[in-house]
């Protein structure tokens, strides 16, 4: 096993050409028997106590963690007691952690959210898109509405910022700004959990217009197995709300992508009770895997695809590594199988080519 | 200057890893003072001779020419006398090598060349899909119209090629298969071109369900040197075959992509005259530099985006190499300057990140 400290130069390989950290070889797109396009990135699997197990490409590499901070962005939600004043039920809580596909479910939550601490969608700094959902896109449009902030994908969690901002009697127009209680008390749960000292977390603005951290992808793993096992250091406030945000998102699995056709969804169905699944913009994932006969302290994973490809590089690579790593096995792979490979069709639509994982995880002293 | 003999290992770095040859960091997406993601790949000019100019990434990578094999498709049905046979005008020709937009300008062509050869749309083996572009597929839609073979992006080199199936007598019925003289005229075409020896092009199956040939991203460059520069070692009928394409290209960006937003329809109108320019699917790119003060021996230029994209990475490396091989510069450079620079916005619409091409092209022997 290979502990943080260790980790450095030696693990990290660094291309000759401009110090640029070099990322794996993961996906290959083929034709014709030659791979015609080939997706790279970083891919790392960590204990709570923070032992490597696998690993894969320059897991040093700084990157955002996007809609991946969601747990951690519920967090003071819960551990405040804010939920709980504003009588958020286990489903509201889940949708303060999702990138939902604006389906009526999700929708409707949201408004219920924003009902209960007595403010309307325009309170919602996340703006607007059309929702996720094929489906539900094409509802709206039948009905001549256009979207609203509800369907945006991050509604739930905005919602759950509002609530916190009224629980500390905090401004609620400002809440999105990262100089907010809300997002200081987000950045200082992030840093904790990634063990990335606060001042060294990178800082940027998400899609919806708050603050989004930055770190490495190891920190990323590290931070996902210690939501699945926080540390017995951690205050019981902190342990019970992590045990809360990992139970409502694997028991609602519809509410933290959609009814269907979501990766994260898919996989949460696939093995219930097993693990948490969040995917993050720009082929960013992470995964946090309930301690189990096979990983007995739990397990992070996280990966990111160089390229930010989420369309078919993304998939392949998490089902591929989940397999890898044992946590997908038998009738859990079957059911995620569409997400494990993708055929290329042409217009016609016959098969000339396929998209599939190729790459193998180092593993570490297991 | 470095001769093709001369080029070997020590050109074309290769990875420690599995022999993988190294794609070079070409692109940033920024966001928060960090490199969010990364596109890679491979770049390379050459002039006719074979003489390469600049280069960067493994350029002996072995990847389809894609779309990028339009005029090379389009050359046996003007060398063959087949075009001038039905009358096909000069922008018939040009939509030939058109990965068009599907607006009527190019639908009206495409139906006017299988009605010169006593053929309908059923004949065309390309299959169907919506226009590229936006507005036509949304006046079909509101006319309540489904998109048709004339629609697809290829829709005028399949015309052509079934031209030419008559021109020679062979069946219309198997036109686009590998042992078809029509595909294999166009496979020796291709070979000649390139260099690359008929026996050593991969083939697969384009996305229009001809035959896609594969060979080195250096291939590629020297075939679209030769392309507006043939030697004098080529017989006359097929150096004007040549010059009439480029000619046509150059003459009707508009019938190449589209009347707006295409990217090969924009350079050319940025430099009219001074160069073809022809992208491919999976993030390929081609152009030939008619010789001019800059390059007077005329160049080709072939880059791929190693994951293939072709939204942010592809756009933005094809400018930025442009503009360091001095093609284009000052108002040209102006004209394209959407397509060299993306920023990053978020759901409210602010500006949160940028896109921006990062390398630099090793120079030889100029």
């Amino acid at each position: 096993m290979i502990k943080f400290a260790q980790m450095s130069a030696e693990q990290s390989s660094v291309s000759q050409n401009k110090g640029i950290p070099v990322a794996e070889p993961l996906v290959e797109v083929r034709r014709g028997g030659i791979t015609e396009s080939r997706h790279r990135g970083h891919v790392i699997a960590m204990e709570p106590d923070g032992n490597m197990v696998a690993q894969l490409g320059a897991f040093e590499t700084v990157t955002f963690l996007r809609s991946s901070a969601k747990p951690f962005q519920a967090l003071p939600l819960v551990v405040s007691g804010a939920a709980d004043r504003f009588g958020f039920t286990e489903r509201e809580v889940a949708l303060a952690c999702a990138s939902h596909n604006g389906e009526p479910i999700h929708t409707e939550l949201a408004a219920s959210m924003l009902k209960k601490i007595g403010l309307g969608p325009e309170a919602l700094k996340c703006g607007v898109h059309e929702p996720y959902s094929v489906e539900a896109a094409q509802q709206l449009r039948e009905r001549g509405e256009a979207p609203n902030a509800l369907h945006n994908n991050c509604s739930g969690k905005h919602a759950g910022m509002l609530a916190l901002a009224l629980h500390w009697n905090a401004p609620i127009e400002t809440y999105n700004k990262a100089e907010h209680p809300v997002q200081i008390a987000i950045g200082k749960a992030i840093a904790r959990f990634s063990g990335v000292p606060i001042e060294d977390l990178a800082v940027g603005i998400d899609g919806c217009a708050v603050p989004v951290f930055g770190m490495s992808v190891r920190a990323m793993a590290l931070a996902y197995a210690r939501l699945v096992a926080p540390p017995s250091s951690f205050e019981q406030t902190t342990r019970e709300a992590c045990a809360r945000i990992v139970r409502v998102m694997s028991t609602y699995p519809e509410l933290i992508g959609g009814t269907s056709d979501r990766l994260d969804t898919e996989i949460m169905r696939a093995a219930p009770g097993l693990l948490v699944s969040k995917v993050g913009a720009e082929g960013v994932y992470t995964a946090g895997i309930l301690p189990s006969e096979k990983w007995p302290r739990g397990l992070g994973l996280a990966l990111k695809i160089e390229d930010g490809d989420d369309r078919r590089a993304r998939p392949t690579v998490v089902i591929e590594a989940l397999r890898q790593l044992g946590v997908l096995r038998d009738e859990s792979l079957e059911a995620v199988a569409r997400y494990a490979f993708f055929p290329v069709l042409n217009r016609p639509g016959e098969v000339v080519g396929e998209v599939r994982a190729h790459f193998e995880l180092n593993r570490a002293g297991h």
